[in-house]
């Protein structure tokens, strides 16, 4: 965390004293605060909007040649905006908003651009779930007549809500946010842009852009600040969006000498690996086996939702934890990791992943053809039906799982490293909040490192596009990042698929490879 | 003159090839496009407006990759931006057109960006004449409620619906023209981007702005294409203007090695003298003999308007010339110089200007204590009245006049030059294509150069604007040229004083400057 004094020097509020103006210096007034900002910021030019060069002479010669500025930077220009000036005496707040844009929820959070303090935060359900749950069934609406910009009204027209709601519950104007920050996808920010995502489905896969300007938020229609800035996180290519560069930057991995692994399991499972000078990314998407995600079954986490499961190794009895303690409702991703884990160490479920009949007993019923195991009776349900988990469900988690640790192999090999050279192993979203490292290591998701070595991150999309709210600093990283950012295009070749059937068994054929299932 | 090869290669319109996306380079569509932009415009970085990247991955697959692009430069960052595409097997026209905001007269010209012909051309009175002929009027009326506001819209909304008229005169749609370029003294430029000119009349005269940023033209208002930019000429300080600087820039002053001089005479006196490494310029109104003006005298050039005067030094028969031979209804500036200096070679006004009784015999009465010339008698002028000249009239033209010389005094003396020394002598505006230079150096207003030396050049003002909508090397100029200016504030001391006191004689107390008079 920085202090508030850094974020003040680092951050988008200056406050400065212009000279005063005389027959021997009779410098317009623009140009006199041009003069200072350009020593204050370090640059050779400020632009100001003109709707502020309309307030300027007023307003400093009312506070008497001194002024509160709002200043942002276009990374990728590395040109200066002064897009407000407040009076330095009165403590009129400056605010802006991050924004993790996710294909299924959106999270906003409000953050004072001085103090770096969050004063509101919220998420709620992308509102283009309405057209598709999945990002290709939205891509495909965009065909239709008015598709796309159906698509962009949705979010634009929700973030305004949120955004005017989030000022109402901190008693702002809309006037007082300056700055967006704003990382998602690159389909999603494709759709906030206005920008067509059709040819990003379609070999060769490519966006409309990959970075995007500093630009003003009206652009997109989103209703802060009339000079207020949006800055939409950068893409490498259609399956690696802004918002894992968020997490990157969240990570700190850019910033490192020793290497580390970020691991970010959303719709797609996206892995960077690097330090100060390189980094390799590679995204889950562009493996046939990995199609639908790698965390395709279970549901997203939320009250009454199966996180965490415990089978005792002899009575086989079931213990579940849900979230918020409500009645079991169904099953988020790390609760069927920690099942699987569990199912395999009670030898429920054998090498392959397959349902052992005689160690399920009466749990394990036929329907249809397919085995499926009682994981909630219908009795302590909160839905009145069993909550059961199918051998389809295991098969897809067993291929997630073997794609997972393929992928990461594949990283750590493609520069010559091994998956225990890792010492720091960053786990993003909800998945790296809610998972545990020991079942994930057991079915051989994850390599076998110490515990300490995994690091929830947390949301690191929307922290990275907090960070740029209050860092200048922060924001030129964005660009270091990119640049540096090599993408490993996973080959499906021989040596894939030889690691991605290796991988398919509970925790791997090489069980060397995890001592501590010993 | 350029040829049209040299203005395509230095021009804002661009035809650019594309290369094809494939699975190895599958970079987004915009930063393809980028890449051989900035190969081609030789820069860093390219901006491209969110509408045209709405459009652009149809488009260039429409166009099998390539596409004619309107592009223009930001002299102060050096910033390129794209802001329009085209087809490049479709002819649709580009247009700019160039305005010289006057504070009597707008002139504004359609110019085809490619060819850099002129399409249409007119001028029209400023509307803000409505308000107060003369700039302090209308700097005071903003000081009412919504006072800038009104004489703003009034710019504006003239400006639109001249450039509407002009597009419809050429076939075509506002859509067509991108790039506005616009000329004109600092109030009227403050005014045209609705800025407070309040402190430009107070000491110590300090405008809001000496350098406008290239905005978007829609940000003042204007009516052009949507993407398309507006590049307002900077101003020095209050009183020396745009308009200058595009008239030095037309007059190429600031690229020879050899001095030369260039002198505006509108409202005030602007005097500029330099070569390619050095320029020194001064404006009239910084001298209080200057105030209202060095032409006060006289009405604007116009049918019926006396231009020439010739008076037969024996039978002091008096000959006048008017614009459009129409029978006579005023005198312009260029009139009254050589009326002064005929009446002066005819002995019939002295060397301090005074009207000589017994030489201009009857032509002279006195009214109410004042005499009056009768220049044109009322059964032969337009208006049913005499035209007459006052002695007063002749008074304020000999201060003038004075005024006039003195400045080009101090300005050359400034450098160590003599006016002698001087080869090249520009007179821009209406004045210079009017002006008699020998009758100018007859009454002492000019110094006593060869004939040749003296060189009209039109209305400098709007042929500067011109030659940024098709060249950026000029665009560049701009900047290079305010750089290099050295401002010289006319210090109404002594010296200055004196050489006014002895310029005030026609034509000079030192009659050995003007040896062509002998």
């Amino acid at each position: 965390m920085k202090t508030g004094l850094s974020r003040t020097v680092d951050g988008w509020v200056r406050t400065v004293n212009l000279s005063l103006p005389s027959l021997q210096d009779n410098t317009a007034d623009a140009d006199r605060l041009k003069h200072i900002l350009r020593k204050t910021l370090r640059t050779d030019h400020v632009h100001i909007d003109t709707n502020i060069l309309r307030e300027l002479p007023f307003h400093i010669r009312d506070w008497h040649y001194a002024a509160r500025c709002i200043v942002i930077k276009d990374p990728a220009t590395e040109q200066w905006y002064l897009i407000g000036i407040l009076n330095p005496l009165e403590d009129r707040p400056v605010t802006g908003v991050a924004v993790d844009l996710g294909t299924s929820r959106v999270a906003v959070r409000m953050v004072a651009l001085v103090s770096g303090n969050v004063l509101y935060e919220t998420s709620f359900d992308n509102p283009q779930l309405q057209v598709g749950p999945d990002v290709l069934t939205r891509v495909h609406a965009c065909d239709q007549p008015g598709g796309l910009s159906s698509l962009n009204q949705m979010l634009i027209q929700e973030l305004n809500r949120q955004i005017h709601k989030a000022c109402q519950a901190c008693d702002l104007e809309t006037q007082d946010v300056y700055f967006m920050a704003l990382a998602g996808n690159t389909c999603m920010t494709h759709f906030f842009m206005g920008l067509s995502p059709r040819w990003m489905i379609r070999e060769p896969y490519i966006p409309v852009i990959n970075s995007p300007d500093l630009e003003r938020a009206a652009t997109y229609g989103i209703q802060i600040n009339p000079a207020g800035r949006a800055l939409v996180f950068p893409n490498i290519g259609s399956y690696f969006g802004g918002d894992l560069i968020a997490g990157i930057l969240h990570s700190g991995i850019g910033k490192q000498t020793e290497p580390a692994i970020l691991v970010d399991v959303g719709t797609n499972a996206e892995v960077v690996l690097g330090n100060d000078s390189w980094l390799v990314a590679c995204a889950g998407a562009a493996g046939p086996a990995l199609e639908g995600g790698v965390a395709r079954i279970g549901m997203m986490a939320g009250p009454g939702v199966v996180d965490r499961v415990r089978i005792d190794a002899d009575s086989h009895a079931i213990e579940v934890h849900t979230i918020e303690k409500m009645p079991a409702i169904g099953i988020c991703g790390s609760g069927v990791i920690d099942l699987a884990a569990n199912l395999f160490l009670a030898g429920m479920i054998d090498l392959r992943g397959r349902f052992v009949p005689e160690a399920c007993g009466d749990k394990l019923t036929i329907q249809a053809g397919m085995p499926f195991f009682e994981v909630v009776s219908a009795d302590t349900s909160g839905t009145g039906s069993a909550l059961k988990i199918s051998q389809a469900d295991l098969d897809s988690l067993i291929r997630s799982k073997a794609a997972m640790y393929t992928i990461l192999e594949t990283i750590t090999d493609s520069v010559g490293m091994t998956l225990n050279d890792l010492k720091t192993f960053y786990v993003a979203g909800t998945f790296g909040t809610f998972i545990d490292p020991v079942s994930a290591v057991t079915i051989g998701m994850l390599p076998d490192l110490p515990t300490g070595t995994y690091r929830p991150l947390g949301n690191s999309s929307l922290e990275g596009a907090t960070q740029v709210l209050t860092s200048c600093e922060s924001l030129l990283q964005i660009g270091k990042i990119k640049e540096k950012i090599t993408y490993l295009e996973l080959n499906v070749n021989q040596t894939f698929m030889n690691r991605f059937s290796a991988a398919k068994f509970i925790p791997h054929t090489d069980t060397s490879r995890f001592p501590s299932l010993k």
